[in-house]
């Protein structure tokens, strides 16, 4: 079996690491554009070769990892588009869906299967010496199949990447997928960037700062070439989840201006039942 | 020197076992409604004895420690009021400084000296069980001087909490600790609330959530008694605080909206130069 992983960042570092630990005869082989990179991954022995020149390489591969940013994907796939083996399986790591596969699928041969997936992991530092096998593990993934997808093929990707450590592997429509990242990450990014930008402190918050702080603020450290894609590339369904949230932090502002200890307590109950189930805890509200 | 915490949950579990830890020499007593919870406290040596009624212990006491409610602080302070010590100095956890000190100053003896502090450590699950020593190390710590304070008292405190292992400890008015601790903790509770109410989605979130979420959400298991008093009590500082928070979601929106990547771009760079700042690292823009 010969791997490809396109792009050598912080999740395809993770990946070639996860799949050198988990697949010990596999070839794992790496596409980048910094040959410094692709030296260090040889040297870790976490590919077997890598190249700055896909031609050389994506002949071979049996498995394409695309783990490069949603802009640059739809122009990579169709350089590579004469390239790929057939039956070869092609995946990727994208934060959005809908819009990239309508761009993708039509580019492809029918012999080629490309079955578009979303690792729930990332760390707020990029590149290849911040990849690490540990993100993967147990983490979400999110395979969003569509019609022209081989079954044999998904099932395929699902059992590599249980392999590799994730836990769940939800198979989902890539509309919801959209929906539902657009909430759980996107709205995540814009709430902690904005958290961040409206200190006007300005006297050395960070001596008074507690956990709370800190984790509402740790992806701050955000990719700028990176978010602001994804932003506009799921534009509709995050700009309503921001509306969403912006209604909830009224309702508690309503609640404070008017002194509503009752309403509070109600919104903090609901908040503590959803902890609860989000970490699979059983709510007492005695607790 | 004979330490008496008044209220063994997780703060004040967590200061036992670090005077415990800190000052072998310390007796340390504990006052607390529940027997069950003093029993446990003894059993686990982390106080040397535990009492339900405070008259038989609060006038042996040099320090005392007033781990409770912010709300029920006031009521305990007129009633111990007769029976402190002698130049004694009492402290508190109270995470809202100005009305309460206004509320509590009147009410003491001029021989008895409160020295407000804010260990900025906490857990979100409660009780003693939930206590421990590790909260506290390098956690940072506000002290409010008044001008009642002997400067010496002062001095102990600091250098006492210092020994029980906060970082930072760091001196300023009542009023700016609640400024910037409506910022810091405050709006981060009402934000995360927020977003996890905000979740409209119902199809089993949970399965499509990444690192974010749960870093976003984890205060969420929010204790509803507590939170809306301290809301309250600094309601002008904290409308204030979610009035430059929602500003800032908006300009985000907007971004969006218009499709605007240069104004995200630069939102981006902008939280990650506060980022670094805020984790006291250097920050260089090609990372």
């Amino acid at each position: 079996m010969n791997v490809v992983i396109v792009g050598l960042g912080n999740i395809g570092g993770s990946f070639a690491k996860s799949i050198r630990h988990s697949f010990k005869d596999y070839n794992i082989y790496a596409i980048d554009i910094n040959v410094d990179t692709l030296r260090e991954a040889e040297k870790l022995d976490i590919i077997n070769k890598g190249y700055t020149d896909f031609k050389e390489i994506i002949p071979e591969a049996d498995l394409v990892i695309f783990s490069v940013y949603p802009m640059t994907l739809k122009n990579m796939v169709e350089s590579y588009a004469p390239y790929f083996k057939p039956n070869a399986i092609l995946t990727d790591v994208t934060g959005v869906k809908e819009s990239i596969i309508a761009e993708i699928e039509p580019l492809l041969h029918s012999k080629i299967d490309f079955v578009f997936g979303h690792p729930m992991a990332g760390r707020e530092s990029r590149g290849l010496g911040f990849s690490s096998r540990d993100i993967f593990q147990n983490a979400n993934y999110i395979i969003t199949p569509t019609k022209k997808n081989k079954h044999e093929n998904i099932m395929f990707l699902e059992n590599f990447v249980k392999k590799l450590g994730f836990g769940n592997v939800s198979k989902v429509t890539p509309e919801f997928h959209d929906e539902v990242i657009g909430f759980t990450s996107q709205l995540a990014h814009v709430i902690a960037v904005s958290l961040i930008n409206s200190d006007d402190i300005e006297r050395n918050s960070k001596r008074y700062t507690g956990d709370s702080y800190r984790d509402l603020t740790r992806i701050t450290n955000i990719n700028e070439k990176l978010w602001p894609e994804l932003f506009l590339m799921n534009k509709n369904h995050l700009l309503r989840h921001i509306t969403l949230f912006k209604d909830e932090i009224e309702r508690m502002e309503d609640a404070i201006r008017t002194n509503d200890i009752q309403k509070m307590e109600r919104m903090m109950v609901e908040s503590k039942r959803r902890y609860h189930d989000l970490h699979d805890l059983e709510y007492n509200p005695e607790d």
